[in-house]
């Protein structure tokens, strides 16, 4: 007898779901997640699917892990302490091999993002994987797109560009000398990484924030029309790996930087008092008026998933 | 130009997010909901595909409406009061006049089900929906499963087999003489409502609750299993509407009342010295043991989607 959906779901998706904060997890009707008192909930979602978010032979395991930490990005950038997240996923059929790997994938992306796995709803379809995270802040911290104020200091944590790199080496489209290189850049988009401990330091810290997703900008371009502010970039202030610089010709590089999305860092904006997070760098300034200019000239941009 | 997905999202799905518990909508990198001190979050996720979940020529509405309520049913079988959904839809082409149906459909829903629309992802890709809910009770009233305890009566909410007549109507294997009939049956099928009212007057009564999706025996297990009881169905106390009594056969009606879903009633159990709720009826005991039984007969079954 084939499995059911219901004996999938248990075999596979089971043991992910603890945390102190877990009342109730997979098997109700419904989760239950203790809250703080004073505290509320951030919610987003995120939705994947095949031959768009992820290349048709990418591992079960590195597209389970990426959809996870794209959507725990988004508590990053709030701020938010991870709470629980949910599962929607829709697959051709049930097939135990690559459900495994997937689990794999899964179980490493809650552990690392610290988002037990309270619920899920497997049905049959094509590959649509979506994921649901949840988070908490005190009521009077949460780390908004709007906050930003002229004089204040633009910054980024990590590197630039190496997501789109890895992808561009993915298809074919760079070449690199070092397979260091590669592994490198390939994993920073395989395998991107919530910046969920940073997200949670920069609460009544920083003023503005926002991940990189669509890229740099597109993100801050975001920032800046939620702020009303101006945001100046300093090209030559943006952080860039080894392995990217390696990799990508000097000509190439801009384009990479300022429009290769999925790296997954964090944009954000601090006071000219506050010290700059370690591993974080600071790559322009907020000033008064409205869009993005990068050394003085007006910049748009940015990935779109129907616009390509 | 075609449109964006965030032009997408901005256009079709605005304006449905407001609420009292709602700080932070659409528009930053996650949505902010109040939560009130000592209560706890309920989450739930269902996804819906084409041609598994819905008829290929539904209306975009009713699938949009019916993709909110059967996620909303968890919450009332939680006895949870609804406070924020968010949507990820995966969609072949940014295709106008489908997702202003869709919207309509949606926009009911969310206003029916008291489920402000708080986020969402656009994808291109097959046909996919996905509903991620949210509701709060105190965290001393939440209604589980796990609750019933012998003695006590085995309780619904409405009628049983409507939807699954109308699913039938629907496909044609069912035939109605009365159009009154067929409108009846199809619009549960297609437009079922959750009972978020009565699963908040349950809340702190009922000691346990599940709601009627794959069946009657299919759920009415889940709550024998996670409660370690026995329930008794007599089936000549099974609330049938008038429609259903006509449209279908004497001898088929016992298959549609056991095994047929998509109802999305109440099944509760509720102490002796409880009065029944307006509009349920009490239709078996819960005793010591373990299982389902229907006039003494051990009964098994349900829906499932990869059974079929």
């Amino acid at each position: 007898m084939a499995p059911t959906e219901f004996d999938l779901i248990d075999q596979f998706f089971s043991g992910m779901g603890a945390s102190d904060h877990v009342l109730v997890g997979v098997g109700d009707d419904a989760a239950i997640i203790e809250m703080i008192d004073g505290w509320v909930l951030h919610v987003s979602t995120d939705t994947l699917t095949e031959g768009v978010h992820f290349l048709p032979d990418c591992s079960a395991s590195d597209i389970a892990y990426r959809a996870v930490m794209t959507a725990a990005s988004d508590l990053a950038a709030m701020g938010a302490a991870p709470r629980a997240m949910v599962l929607a996923l829709s697959l051709p059929e049930p097939d135990t091999a690559w459900l495994e790997a997937f689990c794999t994938g899964l179980r490493a992306a809650s552990a690392d993002a610290r988002l037990p796995l309270v619920g899920g709803d497997t049905t049959r379809g094509p590959l649509v994987i979506t994921v649901t995270v949840m988070g908490a802040t005190p009521a009077d911290q949460c780390l908004l797109r709007s906050g930003a104020a002229p004089g204040e200091r633009l910054c980024m944590s990590g590197t630039l560009g190496d997501a789109a790199a890895g992808l561009s080496l993915l298809r074919g489209e760079l070449v690199a000398t070092d397979p260091t290189d590669t592994a490198f850049l390939t994993a920073r988009f395989l395998r991107p990484t919530a910046r969920i401990p940073l997200g949670e330091s920069l609460r009544g810290v920083a003023t503005a924030a926002i991940d990189i997703s669509d890229g740099l900008i597109a993100d801050s371009t975001h920032l800046a029309k939620k702020s009303g502010v101006a945001l100046q970039i300093d090209h030559r202030l943006l952080p860039r790996s080894t392995a990217f610089s390696a990799v990508v010709e000097p000509s190439q590089q801009l384009a990479y930087l300022l429009t290769g999305g999925d790296d997954y860092e964090l944009l954000f904006t601090l006071p000219q008092s506050v010290q700059l997070p370690e591993g974080c760098t600071e790559i322009g300034r907020v000033m008064a008026g409205s869009g993005v200019s990068c050394d003085g000239m007006s910049a748009v941009g940015g990935y779109d998933h129907f616009g390509h």
